[in-house]
């Protein structure tokens, strides 16, 4: 039988009423003839309370015990839901992590996943179980012990378990239902996408997308495993949701897919750098050890032996960004005269796989913020994204206005 | 090192204040030199919550998901006791059943602890650890399934642990400070026992005196475990709560331990019974095969080949009993004329290990009674436990009387 790997989110399986919503779809596709493996999280709330137990308990708490007292908000949701399944005349149990086993580093409350067995799991496929339902966001450690995947967890297990088993797709449930052009909060015309590349997705996730976790986007592209976000509140339908894939899979294509923003983006400047070779590395490498995730940077040029350097990083790490940069500058490591932080300042990037074949996708995009009066602070590009950080105040009409611009309303 | 073993129910666990709490009492007993071996309950509520969960899903569930849904609260207490004692740089680390593992047979929501092996947490012991958070009422399966123990079952944990790793004692720590010679909310001269032998707190116990389940006392009794009941709410004292252990260590003790009393009791009269050889079986097997727990049995002097048979079995087995009596009556292997229930009646008990070398026990005890005015209407005798069923109003005033009588609030 063809292997189908579905997976709820937290608020697909907040009561019991949703519970049954979700075991139902899980039916349909049963009785399409696939083996169904279900990848739950836990409740939603019910992780948010462990953790607090556990903070409250110890603050600088054993990552071990956090992982032991966490995960089982899943174990409580999978065996509800085989439950729910067998009421239903659905041949299904549940499995905890420990028990397929998924068998993951010893990195606590951040593990990895290593490996997945099959063999457990397809046995009971073999005796006419029709649904394995598997406690996500966990696994266990080379010593015996319970692990956590750390964010995006249970998203991660489904796409591990997908890869595992050859699934012909992996469905994420979740409380969207699909992927958007854009913000639609922001720019009502945003357009959901019937299908969008798997590295399409992946700089929309790491720009600020929140449907689907970076981590699962990366295992799914790896091993090819077509990803369906879908929303678990909506009629099942055949062509519900986007289906994230390979880019073979997808025939027509807008140059540009979507426009992303985030607004956690802060601008730091050190002014009046004493240039020279090496200057760039000397500043750098004491951010990446405090743990700073510096994303563009941009160097003015040299003049008189000195330059300002200006990079971005996440708004809560700018501290620790300027903790390093005194430091480094107390040991002699680099010499500058002050450091300006920013954090009036918002990211905007458009995204596609067609940019790679087209040309002048950044002078159109460059045009469009002129037009309206937006003055553009720094710039990055990769091969199918160019991102721009701008006044936060013009977030909203940059989106709208690039939307507009590249006719995203409109599918190709 | 010795080992001892603590055990912490649910209201001892409740809020986070209340597991800290415990743990410092486990911090005293590691100072005292003790490895320590914690069980813990789920916090109070969360077992209750999670089988209405289980419930609502699936009136007739598998019992297979009931147990790894509802063992989930127990880890979650395990974790949080470890951090709590981290937290007080007591070395400490959690393990669930699976981990141990804690083998029991596949009777699933009420299996059998068959094997606890040692190696895992004395290597631990071994490495400097000092205390082990188990959390209690659960174990694995051959099938490697997680089980859970039924009713009492983190008692039964302890007991288990104690006797597998040869403790010197056992401390159960509950919300009420001993075993009492009555219940103190009927009469108010009852008296905190300091010692009582296992025969006797087994007779207490299944008798109604809900201080520590019959199965945890059975194991403790078998394996010699001495056993200590003691209150989580009040001052830490080598004295307190009450030493439930072998009769050898009792020097001195009152004829009478204590007066239990049960009101979860009904008389049944089957009326006018044809008489014949083996007609007491005719009518006890069929409720065996019922599920009647029938405690007391009575039959009346035989007149003209017939005579009145009365038992008496819990209260909500009563239509139980009705249905198994009509069920032989009609297949022809019994015959009577009516059956009567009564269940305004109450069970009253005298026990104590000195009445094996005492007599007069019992005509005391009908004195008493009859002094006050109250009829005996059946009587049950054991070695060490008198008891009679009474009009259910007189209750009160006959454990009071009985109370007195035998100066139970005197100590030996």
């Amino acid at each position: 039988m063809p292997v189908l790997v579905m997976k709820f989110g937290g608020t697909s399986v907040a009561t019991l009423d949703r519970i049954r919503r979700a075991a139902k779809r899980v039916g349909v596709e049963v009785a399409k003839g696939y083996d169904v493996i279900v990848i739950v999280s836990a409740m939603s709330g019910e992780t948010n309370k462990l953790v607090g137990y556990v903070e409250e308990t110890s603050p600088l708490f054993d990552a071990r015990e956090y992982d032991a007292v966490v995960s089982s908000g899943e174990n409580v949701t999978a065996g509800l839901m085989a439950l729910t399944l067998q009421e239903m005349d659905v041949p299904a149990r549940s499995w905890q992590g420990w028990q397929v086993p998924v068998m993951t580093t010893g990195a606590h409350a951040n593990a990895r996943i290593e490996d997945i067995p099959t063999d457990n799991i397809s046995a009971k496929f073999g005796e006419g179980m029709k649904v394995a339902v598997v406690a996500g966001f966990q696994g266990i450690s080379p010593e015996g012990r319970i692990t956590t995947l750390g964010r995006g967890g249970s998203d991660t297990t489904a796409v591990a378990f997908a890869a595992a088993f050859g699934a012909v797709r992996c469905d994420i449930y979740t409380d969207v239902d699909g992927v958007y052009t854009t913000d639609p909060r922001i720019c009502e015309k945003a357009r959901k996408l019937d299908k969008i590349a798997f590295e399409e997705m992946l700089e929309m996730a790491s720009l600020g997308a929140k449907v689907l976790q970076t981590r699962s986007v990366e295992l799914a592209m790896r091993f090819k495993v077509p990803l369906r976000v879908l929303s678990s509140f909506e009629e099942m339908d055949d062509t519900a949701g986007t289906l994230v894939c390979d880019e073979d899979e997808i025939m027509e294509s807008n140059v540009v897919a979507g426009v992303a923003h985030s607004r956690d983006e802060a601008k730091m400047t050190l002014v009046s750098v004493a240039d020279r070779p090496g200057i760039a590395a000397a500043i750098f490498t004491p951010l990446a050890e405090a743990g700073v995730n510096v994303d563009m940077i941009v160097q003015n040029i040299s003049e008189e032996g000195r330059t300002d350097m200006t990079f971005s990083c996440p708004t809560n790490q700018v501290a620790r960004a300027e903790k390093a940069m005194e430091e480094a500058k107390t040991k002699g490591e680099i010499n500058f005269h002050g450091i300006v932080a920013d954090t009036n300042v918002a990211k905007v990037s458009v995204v596609g796989i067609g940019m790679r074949s087209h040309t002048g996708v950044a002078a159109k995009m460059f045009k469009v913020l002129s037009n309206d009066g937006i003055n553009i602070k720094v710039i990055t590009t990769s091969e199918i994204k160019i991102s721009v950080l701008i006044e936060r105040k013009y977030m909203e009409l940059a989106v709208q206005a690039l939307h507009d611009a590249f006719e995203l309303d409109k599918s190709a």
